[in-house]
């Protein structure tokens, strides 16, 4: 079985695991405990919270542990709602579910939202906001996409927010460990990471928050993390995160070295394939193909190339259980019949050019009896 | 050192931890995913879904994986007041925060809520309810709390708030494991379990829904758990809550035949050094003992005991770090004094009488040391 889903989840890196095994065995203890076992707990979350920081230089303070990426991203947009019942929410057409549907569920409570449309090549057309009477004073913009893999052009973004006192919050999780993420260095009042998809383990993740917003907490309860997010802590994960985040230079590094030429030779192929690749005029991250063979169902192809042994997505991990085509793609206009043969392939750290000599071997083999199969139905 | 707070946090048992190491090692995978490793991950929390379900005598369609006990109290408080605006909340006085500071919010959004008093002994006096006007159409009373160990009588109130059409939610989170949990039996709307109460691994959990009630979704985005749980799911964490739910039936008859008897021991000898028990009048789980020296202040002893290697708690873990005297024993008409005096020892699966001799032991020694120096002082 060759693994090339990594944006839907990657396997732990077993110095993570290695790290976290303790927590598990002798070392637990509920941080919030007034004994050894709970200072040695809340000492070992503090330890984790400062590699957190350090991952996308941040204070720790501004390190706020949850449970997933989409409890980041309902802590921010809830609790905005509550701090600051005046607020008009944007966030772009390509947002995560975890951002559009808590905005939406708002829309339905009397907020005011707008959902701001994407150009051909993935990128939020800002400038429309520009020209509206109407701008919201709150904007959530995913630093990658999860499909396309496309960048933002989050400078500029920021540098349009901050002349109009917009609050910025970003979705960094398909970011974080691909490219330089520095919270500091962006300005962006909030953002989301998470750690299964940096190599480590699922359950855990984190908001980085600029302190100068007064955030109601989303979680309530006993009052943990300075009142922000209530739960016992999840401390071996939390512990595996902070291992995560150390790799996440040396992660940029694989990426832009190793990753990077894999890529190419991919597409290279793809597009002597015939396939469409999506995203190409824009910056992407170097892992992320996402792609279309004209009048090739994606389901179809996914199923072939799963029983052959090789693990690829057909758009996000949340609607490839679904069968409708991805929202990314409607959203950059791509018309619906070319949408509904998308292929995503995400490499991961751990690829390797034989696994992809070998993929792209099984890939021409699969599409061309396909793609006979097909011409035989018509 | 010796561990007396099991109600903080249990070690993991280590088949618990055996059964998820795979997860985290070969088998890891986005249960949403359509291929191989999507599908594995699926099938092995369908699989802890099941023993989940079996463990509280539920289908396993009703059960909801959170990450935290305190988000299965969120999803239930949160929903119910997003799906049914008309709900009137109420609320024993003795609830965990992660109840109370739910509701209290929606209290100030407008909605309705009563705080239901508890008894010198720690019981909810829903009789109370019985004679006002103004009857909460939904209750939330914990089974057991989480302090005293108190039991309330679930199928009196179950019972009367049939009769009524309240709907009904337990916090079950100190009952699992200790004495029977029968979702069925008991016939309440919503259940709250978790997993690091019961062995297993910290950052799972469970809300055990009955699927009359329509529930808007808490966690919004992927639609995760049927759209009742976004977030992708803590694929090791659930297989370890599985594995850990399946010792419940074992780990109950561990507490009537090795644990009653140790509590039995630490009672009688705290009686005869003077101590006051609380909630000794009601049926109580038999690994908590909550008790206060008189004139003795609980955290200078928790100190004391934590220096000599015993982990005790003053009070629940939640809060433990600030002075506040326990809301429960202020809630039962303890005196301030006598409150601030608590200590509690919560004995796991994994405790002996040994142990317990030697907790004894140097409690008198520090008792009795603490009590001259408070006489030298005075």
């Amino acid at each position: 079985m060759i693994y090339l889903d990594h944006n839907a989840t990657t396997a732990i890196h077993p110095e993570v695991l290695d790290e976290m095994i303790p927590f598990y065995q002798s070392q637990y203890g509920n941080p919030a405990s007034n004994h050894r076992f709970g200072r040695k707990a809340l000492t070992a979350i503090e330890e984790a919270r400062e590699k957190v920081a350090i991952a996308v230089n941040a204070h720790p303070s501004q390190v706020i542990f949850t449970a997933s990426g989409t409890e980041s991203n309902n802590t921010i947009i809830q609790g905005i709602a509550d701090s600051y019942p005046e607020t008009h929410f944007g966030y772009s057409a390509i947002e995560h579910p975890c951002i559009s549907q808590p905005i939406i569920s708002l829309a339905k409570k009397g907020f005011r939202t707008t959902a701001i449309s994407v150009s051909q090549d993935g990128l939020v057309n800002f400038n429309d906001l520009e020209k509206s009477k109407n701008v919201p004073n709150f904007i959530s913009i995913m630093m990658v996409n999860n499909e396309t893999g496309v960048i933002q052009d989050m400078p500029s973004i920021i540098n349009w927010a901050k002349k109009r006192k917009v609050l910025v919050h970003t979705d960094a999780v398909q970011a974080l460990g691909k490219i330089s993420v520095d919270f500091e260095e962006l300005g962006v009042d909030a953002m989301t990471i998470s750690s299964h998809k940096i190599y480590g383990p699922q359950g855990v993740a984190a908001l980085i928050l600029n302190k100068k917003i007064d955030l109601m907490p989303y979680m309530k309860g006993g009052g943990q993390e300075k009142g922000l997010r209530s739960g016992t802590e999840n401390l071996a994960g939390i512990v595996g995160f902070g291992k995560a985040c150390e790799r996440v230079s040396k992660n940029i590094v694989t990426f832009r070295e190793t990753i990077k030429p894999m890529q190419d030779v991919l597409e290279k192929k793809l597009s002597k394939m015939g396939a469409v690749i999506f995203g190409t005029r824009s910056d992407r991250i170097t892992n992320t193909t996402f792609f279309s063979f004209p009048k090739l169902d994606g389901v179809t192809l996914l199923t072939a190339l799963d029983k052959k042994g090789f693990s690829v997505a057909s758009g996000s991990a949340c609607s490839s259980n679904n069968n409708e085509p991805s929202h990314v793609l409607l959203a950059m206009g791509v018309d619906m019949e070319l949408a509904q043969g998308a292929i995503r392939v995400s490499l991961g750290v751990d690829s390797n050019p034989t696994q992809m000599e070998e993929f792209i071997a099984t890939l021409k083999i699969e599409v061309d009896r396909l793609k006979q199969l097909t011409a035989m139905a018509a």
